[in-house]
C-alpha cells in the first residue's frame, strides 16, 4: 500500500471511528453474539485475492462491531473502567503510523527518551519522590511478574546466574492476601516459587485490608520453619472491592525483614493525581516497586501500565541481556528499556500518554476523576438508604459493591444459595437488556455485584438511570 | 476530546503520516540525535495547560522525528527487518479507535475469535498441521519465556501448584546453543532454572547449527549426573547469522528423552509462507511450541509475535487463573486468551494481521519475500566475487554476514584486533553517513557486519547502491 492509498483509506477510517464513537451510546453494552458467531462469519482459510478497503471497512461493521462489548459506553460499569480517550487514540495512531522499532536506544532514541519523560511526568503528578524511575509495561500482570522475579533475585542473591531457584538452601516465600488480583498468585507460580510458598495473610473482615499483625506472624512462622521470606505484594485498591492494604505498616514490616515490597495500585494509581487521595497509599515511598494502569481510569488507551522501581541497578542486573548485535556507541549513557522488562521489542507507547496529557489537560482529567468519586459516593448513599439493598464494603474509590437482599412475607431475608441465585438472576437481566453492564464477583463465597463507575462518558444522569434500572430489575 | 474534534485532528494526523512515510527515503537512516537530546527538548514537568493539536503535531516534527531511526527506510539493513505495512497500520488504527478491552471472551468476543481465525490462517499459510493452535504475543521473547515455563511445569509435574522449582528432587536443565537469541538465556534465567542449568550445545563451525550428536551427549551427561533434562530451544534462523538448527534430528532426541521442544523461528517464520523454504524447519511438527514474528519480515506492525502450541490443555493448566470477577456464562465454550500467556489484558492485535493479509494479499507478500531472498543471494554473490571481501556464513534467508579483509603491501591479510578496528570503522562510516544502516555483531569473538535485507521498500537498486557504498567505505 502506497502512502497515497493509505491517505485515502486512512481518512475513511478516521470518519468511521468518529462515527462509531458517536453511536456507542446506541449500541448494546454487552456484545450479543454467541460463542463462535464471529468466527463463523469469517472465512475458514486465508484470503486468496486482495480485498479493497471498502469491503474491509464493511466487515468491521458486519462482523466485528456486533462482537464488541462496549467498554466506552456510558452505561458500562463492569470490571474496571477501561477508558480509551480519543486524545490517547491519536497518540496511538501516530505510533502506528511511524512504524518505529524499540529494541535499543539506538533503534529509536525518541521512543526511549519520551518514555522516560512521560513516566517522570506521571511520577510528579502522583506525588512520588524523585527516587522512582518508571517504564511502560503492557499490563500490571507483567509488572507483577517482573516484581516477583526482582524479589526472587534479591532474596536469592542473583541465583539466576547460578542454579536458579533449584539451588537455594531454603525456600523463598511471598505474602499477599486472598483479595489481591489473580495476577499475584499467577506471578508467584510463573516465577517458580510454587503456590505452597504464597501466604494469603488474613484481612480485616469489613475493609478487606491486610492485617499487619497477621503478616508479622506469618513471616515469623516461616522464619521459624527455616523458610526465607522474600516479598510482599500489597494491594492499593483490590479488584473485588477496591480494598486498601495499609502500605505504611506493611512497609515497616518489609523493612524489618528486608523483604521486597511490590505495590499493586493498578486501579487506584489514577486517583493519586488527586492530593486528597494520596493518604490511601501513605508509605508507598518505602516500597521497592509499584505498578498502576493509566489504561484504566486515567483514560490512556490499552496497553499502558506503569512500572516504577527505586533500585534501577538491581532491575537492570536482573533483567538485562547484552548480545553483540544490539551493542551501540551510546551504551552506558542511555536507558535501555529492554533491560527493564521481559520483551525485547517495544512499541512507541509513550506517545499515547504524551498526547493524552497534553490534549486532555491535567486539570480536566482531575475534574473527571473527582466527578467519578462523587458519583460513586452518591450511588452508594442511594443504595444504603434503600430498603433491602446493601453496600458491602467501603467505597474509597469509584467502585460500589452491592447486593439486593429481599424479604419474604414473614420478613425473613433471602440467604445462602437462594440469595446467590437472586443476585445472578438480576444482574443477568440487566446485562441481557443491553442497557447497562455490571460484573458479579464472589465475596466471602457469595455473589455480589460490582458497580464500577468511571467511564469517560458516564455522568450523574447515567448513574441515576442505572440505579433506577437496578431497582426495577430485582 | 469529542468525536468531532477527533475527526478533525485525525484527518490532519493521517495526512501527516502519509507525508512522513513519503519522505522517509530523504531522512537519515540512523537517528542523528545524541543521548539526552530528545529529553532536553521536552518540558521537565507535566503540561499545565491544554495544548492544541497543531502544537502537538508540530512537536512530532520538531522533537520526535529527528530521534527516530528509520527502520522503514529502503537503505535500512540493520538488525532484522521491522516492516510496518500501511495496511497493517490501518488495522492498528482501527484497533486504537474502537478502544476495546480484551480480558475475557465476554469483554470482546470479536477480539478473541478474530485472533483465533488469523492465527489459524497463518498456520495454514506456513504449512503447519491442524494440531497447532496459536495466539498473538507481544514478542518472541515473551513467547520463549512462556515456553520455558510450560517445559518446567511438564518436567516438574505442575510444581507451580506446590513448591515450585524449590521442591524438585533434581535440577531441570535446558539445552540450546550460543547462537540462540539472547531471549533464550534470559527466559531460562527468568523462569528460575538458573544459568548453570542452561547447556550451550556445540555447533557446526561453519553453519552454526546445533550438532545433534553433541546434544545427545549433553543430555546423557546430565542424566548420569542426576539432573533432569527438561527442554530444548531450537533456532530456525539465529539472529547472528540466520543459522538453522536441524529441527528433525533434534525433535527425535527430544522425543526419546521426553523433553519440551520450543522452536524459535522469530525471523524465519515469514519464509515458511514459501513452500520452497519449509525444508528449513522440517521436523517442526514434532515440536511442542513454536514462535515467529509477523512484525519482522512479513510486515505486520509491531507487536505481532505468533505463539503456537499443540497441547492447549497443558498450556491452559499452566497459565490459567479464574478469579470470580472474570467468570461468565460462556466459560468452557470459548477460548480465554488470558490463560494462554502472561498478561491479563490484551489489545485487539488480530486486526492488524487481518488488514495486512486482506489488503496486501498473500500473493504480493510471497512475491516480496522471494524478491528479498533473491536480493540476498545476489548481494552475497557480489561479495564473494570481490577481492578482500568474505561471506562468513551460509545465506539460507535474507541476511548476509560479511567482512572486508584488506591486505598490506606484502600481501598479509589484516587479522585480530586490527581487523576488528577496521570492521567497526567502516561500518561506523556507513552508519554515520545517514545513507544506509547496518549492524555489526560478534562471530567467534570477532566483529563482522550483518546485511539484513527485507525492508518493504528495498529493491535490487537499493542493494546495488549499498554494495557500491560499502566498497567505497572500506
Amino acid at each position: 500500500m502506497t502512502p497515497d492509498e493509505f491517505r485515502k483509506a486512512g481518512h475513511q477510517l478516521i470518519d468511521w471511528i468518529a462515527d462509531y464513537r458517536e453511536r456507542i451510546p446506541d449500541l448494546p453494552v454487552r456484545a450479543r453474539v454467541v460463542p463462535g458467531e464471529v468466527r463463523k462469519a469469517l472465512p475458514v482459510g486465508p484470503p486468496g485475492e486482495v480485498d479493497d478497503f471498502a469491503s474491509v471497512l464493511a466487515d468491521l461493521d458486519r462482523v466485528i462491531v456486533p462482537g464488541v462489548t462496549q467498554v466506552q459506553h456510558p452505561m458500562h460499569y463492569g470490571w474496571f473502567p477501561s477508558n480509551a480517550s480519543l486524545a490517547s487514540v491519536l497518540g496511538d495512531i501516530a505510533s502506528a503510523g511511524m512504524g518505529t522499532l524499540g529494541i535499543s536506544w539506538e533503534s529509536c532514541p525518541a521512543l526511549t527518551e519520551l518514555e522516560e519523560v512521560v513516566c517522570d511526568w506521571l511520577r510528579q503528578l502522583t506525588g512520588l519522590s524523585s527516587q522512582w524511575r518508571g517504564t511502560i509495561h503492557d499490563t500490571a500482570s507483567t509488572a507483577c511478574l517482573t516484581a516477583m522475579i526482582l524479589a526472587r533475585e534479591r532474596a536469592g542473591d542473583f541465583c539466576k546466574n547460578s542454579s536458579g531457584l533449584q539451588g537455594l538452601a531454603a525456600p523463598l516465600v511471598v505474602y499477599s492476601t486472598a483479595q489481591a488480583h489473580s495476577c499475584v498468585a499467577k506471578a508467584v507460580q510463573l516465577a517458580g516459587f510454587g503456590n505452597d510458598n504464597l501466604r494469603l495473610v488474613a484481612e480485616d473482615p469489613y475493609t478487606r485490608a491486610m492485617l499487619p499483625a497477621a503478616l508479622s506472624v506469618a513471616i515469623e512462622d516461616d522464619l521459624a520453619a527455616g523458610r526465607m521470606p522474600a516479598a510482599i505484594v500489597c494491594s492499593v485498591g483490590t479488584t473485588g472491592t477496591t480494598a486498601m492494604d495499609p502500605v505504611g505498616a506493611i512497609a515497616a514490616i518489609a523493612k524489618r525483614h528486608r523483604l521486597w515490597l511490590h505495590v499493586d495500585a493498578a486501579m487506584a494509581g489514577s486517583a493519586m493525581l488527586l492530593p486528597e487521595c494520596r493518604h490511601l497509599w501513605q508509605g508507598v515511598e518505602q516500597a521497592d516497586s509499584l505498578a498502576w494502569n493509566p489504561h484504566k481510569w486515567l483514560g490512556t488507551i490499552l496497553d499502558t501500565a506503569l512500572f516504577y522501581v527505586r533500585d534501577v541497578d538491581h532491575l537492570e542486573r536482573v533483567m538485562s541481556s547484552n548480545p553483540s548485535y544490539l551493542r551501540s556507541a551510546a551504551d552506558g549513557e542511555v536507558t535501555q528499556y529492554r533491560d527493564w522488562g521481559i520483551p525485547l521489542g517495544r512499541r512507541f507507547r509513550a506517545l499515547k500518554l504524551w498526547f493524552h496529557l497534553r490534549l486532555e489537560g491535567v486539570a480536566a482529567i482531575r475534574a473527571r476523576l473527582r466527578r467519578d468519586l462523587d458519583n460513586a459516593r452518591w450511588f452508594a448513599s442511594r443504595v444504603e438508604a434503600a430498603e433491602d439493598w446493601e453496600v458491602l464494603a467501603p467505597v474509597p474509590l469509584q467502585t460500589v459493591c452491592i447486593r439486593h437482599v429481599p424479604r419474604d412475607a414473614s420478613g425473613r431475608t433471602l440467604a445462602g444459595d437462594a440469595l446467590d441465585r437472586h443476585t445472578l438472576a438480576w444482574v443477568d437481566r440487566v446485562n441481557a437488556s443491553g442497557q447497562a453492564f455490571l460484573t458479579p464477583a464472589l465475596l466471602d463465597g457469595r455473589w455480589m455485584v460490582r458497580v464500577s463507575i468511571g467511564v469517560e462518558a458516564t455522568t450523574r444522569e447515567h448513574v441515576a438511570r442505572l440505579w433506577q434500572m437496578l431497582q426495577q430489575a430485582v
